[in-house]
């Protein structure tokens, strides 16, 4: 009996430390070969600035060296299973972090990649969680605001500091001359499809509708990108940054280009192998996750992503405090909606790291031992209460200068109790994005996990599902990302007509359900009221609450005394 | 040459973990003797309940061996000074915690001496810090604040948990066994003088003037303790506790009688020597420190005490939130003001036993480490705020139900920065405690502090200095309490007509000053305002303000998840 040749698709997925490719088949999406590249510059990838605790850069130099090593290493170990070819393969796939825009030259060439730059912050890539530009952001969010075209109904009404324009517009004013150099600036995930496939001209290269759309304030129904009086009155020499931007912005299944030649050699694959357009890693790990109308797909991490889609033949209103509603940028045809908490393992990290106790540090992982005394502790027990907002809000807030919130502590109050209402303020960020959509009509049917704390922590998930209410299902690959870059590569690549229909075949049921705990449930319900109190008058400015003001005025004091 | 033959005093200052013996000479108040004794019962004296944190109780047997070997071994050592003899030992003071009351028998021995008893928490002295009777004291709370003769006007407008009657009509609820038994209930103040007296008849034993009028609701201008009908309107029982109760209540410069034949030959002095009623340890600290009009004294340890005194001949208005306000309670002739911050150094405890991270707790003491690491740290630097009510709030909110609250946190906040942070809410508590006295016209020229904290902490003083923006000196004696009982004894026994004019003689200078530095106070101040917000916002009832029921709420679903 014989079958039908076997057809492979190739998943590159760039993380915030590393980059991952998969090589999976196309016909079920199983995967047949992987490796990860660490990125070797600056901590585990990330350039820091100990004077800026805001600024997070990445060497462009380690985007190419990993993709490099890690192709050739999936494709390697591909080779050593049955059916697979380098012939084989009939599409890449491309997702990175994101907004992560990279200030380029004439050619599409990373300025870092000059010798003249070389150890210029200012000219490596400008990471998703750099918040330097927050002055801007807020500029942009003031100027926008009052403006006809609405540039903010799709993001929430607020602007983010880790997007595109505000980093541009940061950089222009904190680094000029770098600035001047720039021709143009290119998100990491249309970067590395322009590298992949030689296409690298700013005028003409790919942009993928997913950062645009997400990102840039790009929507049709403005034209594109802001308009030019509109930038211009943020400063004048945006306009060109406009000019050498391709419009229109496209959807992630469309064909970028095929493989290079030079890449190709480079990675052990044929040239010509068609390259989709980028997009964000967690839009295509929704994708890897079975997103579909009515499914929450979570990715939990060191922050969170959470995304949607909705059919684009309904109407969809405006949700304040979303990071984006774009059509087609998760799913070609329908409405992206993408929220987000901007910690949530970088809340229990700065826990374990900064004020764990020698029991819970000195022997194996600290988060097992915390996790394992914390999960003994009932709902309500502990008397405290926290607001998740170590590294700003994001989703429903969309403010980076919130802080950290702890009460109810006493004499007796311990690390593990500390602990768990740190987890438990993550969850009930989750709850408060779920009630956000839910209000504004989308029905939230089906939450599926990925992500390592998804993946990894029992102990946080099962307190998901029992402050959410609902079952937390955990997706069955546990790369969803790079499985999802691969979905877009086979359809790129014609193995499939849609992603849905990739969908289908290539993603399997989850693999496992937390399901919800009644008098868990019950007791959170409780709490969440109080957190829901501390969150509007801390967070919101409402004329009626008073406290609003306080986390501002404490970073305002900080930074002052700071500089001084 | 030849002088007058010296004359000495001793002072015997009972604290929460042990008794210490001080024999000073009269002329000057020099030390020629002392010695510590600890309590050997529970935890390092304090009998604890696993079950409920609230829990506090001593042991009366530890009272009497503590006594016994502290001052053998004090005059043991006086001895060996030239100059000395125990016939030249002119009196006794005595201080002790407070409100600690005893449940003894008809011939006022405590019950926990009884083999009956012994084994009986509700039957040993209910310690200061017990809170156990929290409900109680708010219902005398309740039934007391309509009453024509405003019962609580001299003690803030609240009865605390910590007192006389919430603790004696709790027991009646909690131990009705233990309560028939009680004939009466006996302050470890009077309780100490009666015992060294052998004049323990409940129904005359001296109750000093500083625990009947702070603790017990005593005041002439209602006729002594509370009226009958209030008491049985809490409880009938209540009225036999008060007809077995010598009035008036006396200040502490009387005589309580003679030193007996028995503990005179166990302890090695002659009989008779006069002993003084007792008062609370703080209050004979305050002297021991130079408490005069315009002289806050405060003495910080696990918790503070603050003292003020006041002519009598100038109207002395009503403060609210103060713990007391008593005619001789302090200094005889001059009014006695306490107010209180329930927890300080038991607050830095707490931080350093359960969330210091390894590298301040591996070698070394760590406060010494966290604090040579957080004084680098420069006021506003952090972006943390926080309310020291991990203990709840004495003074000015008098709420046993507070908790604790810290803001400001980002991924990057370090426990050195939390611990400073928790060090500037008790100095903002300080603060708030000064302002509420001069608010009422009581002007506070003068700091003056004592107690372990401002013996050993410079880091924690100096920041009491910037915060408060006034110099904190330190007393000259580090043993206040015990020399202020020993200036008790010295006026008791005839050295001298007044306390004021003992003082003169027997207490030096301060040792040392803490001044305020212009920059950290203008920080500082910036600072307050937010503190007071969350201050009023989180502790009062104002209307306006919505998160006065936060802390409330949690500790309700607290006690009930824990209960369940």
């Amino acid at each position: 009996m014989t079958s039908a040749p076997r057809r492979f698709a190739v998943g590159l997925d760039f993380g915030t430390n590393s980059v991952r490719a998969l090589v999976v088949d196309v016909a079920d999406g199983s995967e047949v070969g992987a490796h990860v590249g660490e990125y070797s510059s600056g901590d585990a990838g990330v350039l820091l600035n100990p004077r800026d605790p805001n600024l997070a850069r990445q060497n462009p130099a380690d985007y190419i060296e990993g993709l490099y090593s890690s192709v050739r290493r999936a494709i390697a170990a591909a080779k050593r299973k049955r059916g697979f070819g380098i012939e084989r393969v009939i599409g890449i796939g491309v997702d990175t972090t994101g907004s992560t825009p990279i200030p380029v030259d004439r050619d599409g060439v990373p300025l870092a990649l000059h010798a003249e730059f070389r150890r210029d912050l200012a000219a490596q890539a400008w990471l998703w969680k750099d918040h330097t530009a927050h002055a801007e952001a807020a500029e942009i969010t003031a100027k926008a605001a009052g403006h006809p075209d609405r540039y903010l109904a799709k993001c929430g009404g607020v602007y983010s500091s880790e997007w595109y324009w505000s980093k541009i517009l940061h950089c222009k004013r904190s680094a000029p001359k770098v600035f001047a150099a720039a021709y143009s600036w290119v998100e990491l995930a249309d970067f590395v499809p322009a590298f992949l496939t030689g296409k690298t001209d700013p005028h003409t290269l790919a942009r993928g509708i997913c950062a645009a759309g997400h990102k840039a304030m790009y929507h049709d129904g403005w034209g594109g990108l802001p308009s030019e009086p509109f930038l211009a009155s943020l400063d004048p020499d945006l306009v060109a940054i406009r000019r050498r931007y391709a419009a229109p912005a496209v959807p992630a299944d469309r064909k970028a280009g095929g493989l290079s030649e030079d890449v190709a050699r480079k990675v052990g694959l044929p040239a010509g192998v068609p390259v989709a357009v980028g997009a964000f890693d967690a839009h295509m790990g929704a994708v890897g996750a079975g997103i579909k109308p009515g499914t929450l797909v979570k990715i939990i991490g060191t922050s969170t992503c959470d995304m949607m889609v909705a059919p684009m033949e309904e109407p969809l209103p405006d949700i304040p405090g979303l990071c984006g509603i774009v059509p087609g940028s998760v799913v070609p045809g329908m409405y992206g909606l993408e929220a987000g908490q901007s910690a949530v393992g970088d809340i229990f990290n700065w826990f374990a790291s900064q004020l764990a106790p020698q029991p819970y540090t000195a022997k194996g992982d600290p988060h097992t031992n915390l996790s394992r005394a914390a999960e003994k502790i009932r709902p309500g027990q502990s008397g405290l209460l926290a607001l998740d907002w170590n590294n700003g809000n994001r989703t429903v807030l969309v403010d980076p200068r919130l802080t950290g919130l702890l009460v109810g502590q006493t004499l007796s109050t311990s690390a593990p109790e500390v602990y768990r209402a740190l987890v438990e303020a993550t969850a009930f960020g989750a709850l408060t994005i779920i009630n956000r959509l839910e209000e504004y009509g989308v029905a939230v049917k089906d939450v599926v996990n990925c992500g390592g704390i998804a993946e990894k922590n029992p102990f946080v998930m099962q307190i998901y599902a029992d402050v959410c209410g609902r079952p937390m299902k955990i997706s069955h690959s546990p790369q969803t990302c790079a499985l999802g870059a691969a979905i877009f590569g086979a359809v790129a690549g014609g193995a499939y007509r849609s992603v849905q229909s990739a969908q289908r075949k290539m993603v399997k049921a989850h693999r496992k359900v937390y399901r919800p705990r009644k008098a868990a449930t019950a007791v959170y319900a409780e709490l969440y009221q109080l957190y829901k109190q501390l969150h509007d008058t801390f967070g919101t400015h409402d004329h009626a609450q008073a406290l609003a003001h306080v986390m501002k005025s404490l970073i305002a004091i900080r930074d002052r005394t700071r500089s001084e």
